[in-house]
């Protein structure tokens, strides 16, 4: 391996390690992240694990298959004579990778009552055993380690996903059961941080990632290649919208008046009886948390908002939601600073005063039609399928938020979702254009 | 209590035992039924416990909570000071009787992961104590114990439900995993029965039950009254439709063939693309049963046909599905004798020769759309929407499956579904016409 | 042809004509009932004769062809030298005869713009003049009579059903035009009839109607065999309900009272916000009819109500729908008597009080399933479609209505209809069990 | 008036006319538009004019009607005591101006048969002589004129609806009737253009056109303001996709490899069997046209493609699908060359091959997704509903289609539909990433 390749294995800039070592560091990745979702799913029963409340969502159970399969198949599976602990499963746990075969009906996972929670850790532990030995064997070649580097930054994608999903099932439950009764909260919450708008004039910007693997560090594939903006004067604002501020919106009949909402918007709010944000209770003073009902926090951010929501506020607020490249620009020299997943909280905070913080708490939806980069190219072969075909009819959002592990996110990482989605730690930042 | 009313707690026909007995017998058929619920969910995982693959199906979990719910609620809430084990639980184990309350949408009964499996056994154990507790101090009234009766035998519906919806469930999952592994059967299966034709004379009969409670035993109100048909000229099969038989209707085309589908019947199997019974593999020699996948037996009855899939097979035979009366005229004066839960197998077999048999087994289709007899009361109060408000739009059945108790049914026992239903034990018997 | 041959070609009883004089009645009866079609489609644009406004109805222009099809297919068709005057509207114009081919979907009927409808009119005119021909020369063999007399009989039906989708179709236009505006009403409405009960004792009554053709005069194949039905004791109305009673239902609450109603027609009810028949409006006080929106007469009977809403009426009323042996034994021997399609009202009217009148003003709901008669045998060959096949999940209606053609019912007539069918002119008579 | 403003009235650059005499040309455009609607409709019968075959499409009635109740409202309406002709249409007429009140459902629409067609046809010459009056008056102020001239583009892009609207709805009749037999087409089809690529390099362009109205001629409020673009360097095709390349992808499994397509074109794909584009019959050879079934012409473009089956052939081809201001930047000084719905053909032809034309014939899908320019501010009041509030999951296509009046698109009128809509005139020019 050459020592190019080796950086194209974790996520720091290239030229400072040995081959050797960056194996080390792998095989810790591996073994952290793997612990990080077994211990997410601790305090689920295994009828927990199982509940599916609607077609986007998935089980944790599954979640915790998946991502094992994802090991499986893509690494080990690599050699030829690997026989795989149960063939069956390869059509379960399969997600959406057509070209490696027919996979189980996504509505339908709800419905795996076998194997059980139990068999499935044994599962991942199984394929953690042989991921060990294959290292410590050195059988894993270059290919290899860059499929074990993906499944990790894959595996925080569902260790978010597994939180967010598991939020809507049980609060799907007319019991209301919290995911875990000591997560801990601010109850009196934080004092107001006054919104602030800092100005950008026009510039062309390089944005983007340079692709991976190869010279530079982990970036998933949508987010290259590196490649030049002109992003037009405007605004930002210096943190998102509060709760209170929604609150205000919604006091000043912001889910009733037309004019706010794009055409399809309105349609889904009248379908759904949309009234404020999912997880709020109709007195708009609490909301269902993964610590179960709680008063809502005027000045932490306002979450769980679909885009349509998100601009129907924004046009309220005599503002816009940002573009993409707005937003990529002024994160672009900011520290990866906020509240995450790591804080064992899975709720958003109010930020401190001093100065802009772009990433945590919340997903921050941009007003950018998910797509590609120009030169934009999918990874070879079936991982090609991980972004490329989904860039049809969803939305970019950015910034990562309270239920993202904080090594998973950066200035140019795209996550995407369609409007209508409010499941979720989705919020919203204001701009401006220029006047 | 006078000794009449006794007798309207029990099956036994009135004028037999003293009221201390009658008590105890009933504490006795009690404790049997709820230990016999327990034992058919024992080989269940939580997870097994939870699946609910259909609408039309509940989750075993619910089963298990709402017979219980059912007797906490008609027996021991008679007490006005009596407080319920978990208030919410009111709401989430109520099935469909509106007059005492809201409940829990039927299809979203699959999302409950709490309370767990074993919340749900505790919450058996704390009402069985309860209901021993309340025997004990005699704290029955006479009304109460007309409805302990009734909620044994409303378990014992949900007993076979239970049967029929984990079947359904397990076999929605890919692996297609057993109920039970070690359940007995016939490799070899039974040799053929040639099919006799009783003929019946025209004749006016009395059909149907003495209403309970009353001078008669348990029956169901939806049996009584006692009233006269004439029941016109005709033949009835000695036995139900083979597997051998229906196995000769498909390799006829009788999927195909639209002259002999009612037209609903013939617009849901293109819908549904039905060419062979539920369960049926393609191969139309293995079937999915109770046990696992299986051969399957020639000359035992065939099972998990629609009232669509029946028509269409006696039109197919020359014959027609019999009407309740011609069935029940039948049955009047026979044993129940067939095979049923009690034998554990939970899956048809083929009858000995010797005699008309026309109990357990299968469910028989009739013709006759289920409505109320000449006279028909329902219970009073809230247990009046027990069988009263589902007289519409489906079709009555008879004679109890392989997965019913045997002391559940009796010549008078109608059983109702809609005639697209494939998930029951349901089968057929052919009838025609005095030529 | 034998003389017992021709008289299965009208309505009368055996035994009274010659050969000739009955093709001759037979010709008198195609011309009329052909020129009343013609006449019922008069008032319509051809954009009127166009619309189709739900599934379960078919355009007017529809009716006008695939009545004439039903001619040029089972009586012109018959002679194998028959070269069809257009062959594609065939597929077009042919309703559910599957034996026959494929036919152009049900719900798309209301898209064919083409043919036009002076088109369509050619086309009858056509036709007729064929059968005329073949008529005078002698061309059409007994079956082709039999068919002719049929096709007259089933135009007819047609002649009630382009009615009742007429108005349907007028009424879901927010202007709410009149079918015709020069209608005749009673504006001030007829005097109140007090209710009286008429008792029946138990009996073995013979009902149905011999088979067509054969002995008698005409019936659809559905209502023979004649056949022995012991009816129960019982009492009768002497007239429908009216629209006074079923307004002191919904002031009282009917609508609202979960108690009064069948499980699927309380569903129904709240998935479609049923709060008073189909075309009242929401004062109560006026109903949309053929001659446009008018004042609802009180004495009137109420019509448009689906079987839900008549056995809820029933319920509430301490009473219950009757019987289709229970109608048919009381009609057995009265006149058919009532207000008709001949009267060109086309909207129920109060009896005059003298004696009970079944038939005319409203279909009456029965509470039987719609099912074979003992011993029932389908038309022979593509006609055998005609019934059988929809004999599962309809309901029996009796009497006929104020858009029936007087000369098209008789005692033994059985319509049918699903349970939530509103848009007939379907009403209610009140039974009750003997005390 | 100010000079100034008279431009803002046509289409013209400013600086050129007298205020009279843009009256005049205003005067001449309503009239010349007005009557090429009505010319347009001429084919069609009453029931034409009124079939709707899906929801996405309208009557062509509807089109007649609506474009005059837009001139009716929003000209003649400015007047406080003008009385509406008919007050009842305001509300059947009414497309989605939310603003102005409640109207009618647009799935609906094919349900009116009242007001008929001839109705419509003398609403809008009422329509018109009272704007002729209200022009010849002088009654008629600048934001009145302004109305009429966005009224006739408004118009004009529902000539174009008109015609693929119908087209649809005859194409779903079963007999396929023309809707004008008599168009002019080229039955050997011309010779083959060979396909060139033309390079631009990455440059900065400002795109758009300034708002109107102001300063410069007529275009939507999308389209502004104008503002500055980085276009990064790539290759554009010479000319759109040909009939003949779509087949050579549709024979290469085109339609069967997943691996071609986005994910929700492919479930799409798989719901609706698609296996060629909208209107090609199964044997590649024939297709629909508005002038009846004809062979496909194979250097013609390809048209009714999807943004699904563009973007995949794209994939196949080794190309991408262009961005709008890839498209744009192209077509700047580019004259508007191309076959128009001016040539009375509404089908596309294949181009001379001399040099690159990039309008008429087919829109072009482009992969950017409809959205709002930096600055965008809808048109005040009412009218801002006209393009704002749909700009969310709708992507651009650009360019003009064969069934577009030539003097109705510019370089930067932008075409919105949702990805997987067939039914207009679309159709793909291939662009290249820079090597």
């Amino acid at each position: 391996m050459t020592s190019t390749a080796a950086h194209a294995l974790h996520d720091a800039p290239a030229g400072s390690r040995s081959d050797a070592g960056s194996t080390d560091l792998l095989q810790a990745r591996y073994r952290k992240v793997r612990a990080r979702t077994a211990a997410l799913a601790e305090p689920l029963s295994p009828e927990d694990a199982m509940v599916q409340s609607m077609d986007d969502t998935s089980p944790a159970k599954w979640h915790l298959a998946h991502t094992t399969w994802f090991f499986e198949h893509f690494v080990l599976g690599r050699d030829p004579g690997y026989r795989p602990i149960n063939p069956d499963w390869h059509y379960l746990f399969n997600s959406y990778y057509q070209s490696v075969g027919p996979m189980h009906a996504r509505p339908r996972r709800g419905l795996l009552s076998r194997p059980g929670l139990e068999e499935v850790r044994l599962y991942r532990e199984e394929v953690d055993a042989c991921i060990a030995r294959a290292f410590a064997a050195g059988d894993i070649d270059e290919a290899g380690q860059q499929a074990v580097l993906l499944g990790t930054h894959h595996e925080q994608q569902h260790q978010e996903l597994l939180l967010t999903d598991i939020k809507h099932a049980l609060w799907c439950n007319p019991l209301r059961p919290p995911y875990r009764g000591d997560l801990a909260h601010d109850p009196g919450g934080a004092a107001a941080t006054p919104l602030a708008w800092q100005a950008f004039d026009e510039r062309v910007v390089e944005l983007g990632h340079a692709p991976w693997p190869g010279e530079a560090g982990f970036a998933y594939d949508n987010e290259s290649p590196r490649h030049r903006v002109l992003v037009p004067a405007h605004a930002l604002a210096s943190r998102p919208v509060s709760n209170a501020e929604f609150r205000a919106f919604i006091e000043d009949g912001g889910y009733r008046n037309v004019a706010l909402w794009m055409s399809e918007g309105w349609a889904r709010l009248q379908a759904e009886g949309w009234s404020r944000p999912l997880y709020w209770e109709p007195d708009l003073e609490h909301a269902y948390t993964l610590g179960g009902m709680r008063p809502i926090e005027a000045h932490a951010p306002v979450c769980h908002l679909s885009y349509f929501e998100a601009d129907a506020f924004a046009r309220w607020a005599g503002a816009r939601v940002p573009t993409e490249a707005e937003w990529e620009r002024a994160a672009l020299h900011l520290p990866v600073r906020g509240h995450f997943a790591d804080d064992d909280r899975f709720h958003p905070r109010a930020a401190a005063a001093e100065s802009p913080q772009l990433f945590g708490d919340v997903w921050e939806w941009t007003s950018t039609a998910y797509g590609p980069y120009p030169g934009f190219r999918p990874l070879p072969g079936s991982l090609g399928e991980y972004n490329g075909k989904f860039m049809c009819g969803q939305w970019v959002l950015r910034g990562g938020s309270c239920a993202t592990p904080r090594d998973h996110v950066r200035a140019s990482y795209r996550n995407f979702f369609y409007p209508p989605d409010r499941w979720q730690f989705s919020g919203l930042r204001l701009a401006k254009d220029a006047p």
